[in-house]
């Protein structure tokens, strides 16, 4: 019954580390109204000299922060308009929300955007406009630049796909060809006070990133743009229009996204009130308060997952062998988002081919276990979370007739943690801040 | 000049490390004569028991190792032989240094273990043999079973080799197709007593697999090696007579290899007098004492080199960001062994293309910096031990016209730290611990 007794250790860590994290709980955290006075994080806003309380929202928790916002200011609330992905809507009173497509934009997705731009637009200096951006918004936040369509838009984008342009440098391209983006959401909003309530889903919590940084400074310019498109050979392949649109555009200072350093953000405040850092300070409290000693490594972990997994392997033995890095009982935690070279054709997401590929190495060594999930409750496109390994797994597999190895070469680490019970289900969580890796050694 | 003091902090601390893993040094703390009593780590043996001391040796650190012995026991050897690669020999006064094929087997190794198996097979019950085992012993010490040849050892390599047999694995075939490997070294040594002095260079200092385990119990049994050929589909392949001799032992216990738990062990030692973790303490001693905060991960990490460097890239983003897992200025050691799948046809070893593919992490970390070096002092096919990685060097690579990408796809990390000036050379240093990486943040 031991690995019961560590299943549940690893899923109590987990969940209440996600509990940090859920969107309606990071607001609260975050947002209160003590009689006249808005409090959103360390800052205070009286309310006497505030005109209106505009609310506006992108991404997948964006109705779930629209509907905390509504709990906690109610009445004051004087106009909002949130998108979110299809199927992620709720029926709210005074913000409306919409729904659109995700990842793939559509024309809801545009009509959404549309309605936030007019409702932002109308801000003026006594206005406080609270921006709920989450992860996912990138795709939901649709408004070329003047000049251009959707379709260029997707044209660029498949291009760049084709091309094998790595995402931040595709984002740099995008950003530049929508009309919100790095931090030209901000600049239409102005005079009016803009809060941001964030929920980070990328690496170091970049604020330029999370959602293509509506109300972020963008560091990157139009010259950064047409570099990308020329440094990977896109750039003659692009349509004569959409060329010229970018040499035109780059040859004009006031076409540029606003820049780190403009006068316009001091009047801006992006507060990241979920992430994965956050998520792995509460598991840390919780696995202290549990008596196990706690190592974080890091909140920024990426890579191959399988390969990776070697690396949580390497310290689990060393824990048992030498008490370093630290002794037992142990817990190491970590967090980030790997990524998988699909090479086969089974089934699973990176959360669980990471748990697969730590299974060799954590035979023989006793008591120990580990837990790789998705805090959206999704890994891949699958319907768990993510999987829990143990020293014994790769023997109850071979019980079953299960060869890891061939699991491990078809990507189909869902299917081998099916077989065994092993998967963590939690159905969507309704927040993402990557994934969390727990690890214990008893 | 910061970057010079944090590579002159990085290099003090990889000698450092090294020094205690030299042969001569390891045997020194571990090997001492006092009056007529012999001290092998822990052990005493008094020697006006012993009738003779007998030494021999197998890798590429033997005969340094023996050197050593000789400075230590001078003229109370009786007699010694020991077998080393091409290059690596000695001149010594009472213990016979022979050189031999490495990694390719060759027919003065056949010679040197014919000499060292006779010399083993003398030595009686009040006899003390002395066996300096370090990497590369296993392609040093050739004697097939009887009823083998050499060529059918090669062909099963071979085979297994093409048919993508992993080493762990491979190493169970081979072992029984050898009569010295497995503990038989050892069992021909009875009944005289046996202590081994062993220079570790496998993760998890497995005894049975440091030199294929000559005076190790072998977990592993005739039928497993018979497993193996038949999993990996090469058991067909085999040639009649091969197939014949492998279904013969296989059904005699008393051709098994010797096991854990036999006997014949009481009479043996095997000490681990250097290792990767012996190594990594050393360096966190003195890193310690330079003042940084330490933290040591792991002795055993493995994975592909590229993406175990993101590892590394997302502990350092983390230090820098959250003073986790541990505050500045902090060092983090660890150690392993990686591997690198070759794509492209650049120059470069595992260890080099770690610290490649970190640059990009560690790009705005302000003062930090990585090195990853073979403790043989030979990354791969190449003349260095490893590089240096800083958080300036993708820009100043950069300003030599040199595309990290482009590299990094090329497996050309050699030639990049070669330009940049950023190679660790140390020549080759006559002993292998595997590799160590040791990352500053300051």
């Amino acid at each position: 019954m031991n690995r019961e007794i560590l299943r549940k250790n690893l899923t109590e860590i987990f969940s209440g580390a996600l509990q940090a994290v859920l969107p309606d709980k990071a607001v609260k955290r975050h947002l209160s109204l003590e009689g006249s006075v808005l409090r959103i994080g360390s800052h205070e806003v009286g309310l006497d000299h505030v005109r209106r309380i505009l609310v506006v929202g992108f991404g997948k928790a964006s109705a779930a922060m629209a509907r905390e916002v509504e709990n906690i200011l109610g009445e004051r609330i004087d106009a909002g308009v949130v998108v979110t992905k299809y199927g992620h809507g709720l029926p709210l009173k005074r913000i409306r929300v919409m729904e659109a497509g995700h990842p793939v934009p559509d024309e809801n997705g545009v009509r959404a955007t549309r309605e936030i731009l007019d409702l932002v637009d109308s801000a003026a200096r006594d206005d406080v406009l609270l921006c709920l951006i989450s992860g996912g918004g990138s795709a939901l936040m649709v408004q070329p630049r003047e000049g251009l369509t959707l379709a260029d838009k997707q044209q660029v984008t498949q291009l760049m796909l084709r091309g094998g342009v790595p995402i931040e440098e595709m984002n740099i391209v995008r950003k530049h060809m929508s009309a919100v983006k790095g931090g030209q959401l901000a600049r239409l909003a102005m005079p009016a006070r803009v809060f941001s309530l964030i929920i980070s889903d990328v690496i170091g919590d970049l604020l330029e990133s999370i959602a293509s940084g509506p109300t972020a400074p963008d560091p990157s310019s139009f010259a950064d743009a047409v570099d990308v498109l020329q440094r990977y050979e896109i750039w003659n392949e692009l349509p004569e229009t959409v060329r010229q649109w970018f040499e035109k555009a780059a040859g004009e200072p006031k076409a540029e996204t606003p820049k780190p350093g403009d006068p316009l953000f001091d009047r801006v405040e992006n507060l990241i009130i979920a992430s994965n850092r956050s998520a792995l300070q509460e598991a840390e409290q919780l696995a202290a308060k549990k008596g196990f000693n706690t190592l974080v490594l890091s909140s920024s972990v990426k890579g191959e997952a399988r390969e990776i997994a070697h690396f949580f392997g390497a310290i689990a033995r060393e824990i048992r062998q030498t008490g370093q890095p630290l002794p037992t009982p142990a817990c190491v935690l970590a967090g980030g988002e790997t990524t998988v070279t699909v090479r086969g054709d089974g089934k699973g997401g990176r959360n669980t081919e990471m748990a697969l590929a730590i299974l060799e190495d954590l035979q023989g060594l006793g008591k120990a276990a580990f837990l790789s999930a998705g805090t959206d409750g999704t890994d891949g496109p699958t319907d768990a979370a993510g999987a829990f390994a143990f020293p014994d797994s790769l023997e109850r597999g071979r019980q079953k007739g299960l060869e890891w190895r061939h699991f491990l070469r078809n990507n189909d680490s869902y299917s081998y943690f099916d077989r065994l019970g092993d998967l963590l289900r939690t159905g969507p969580t309704g927040t993402n801040v990557m994934d969390l890796q727990i690890l214990l050694v008893l």
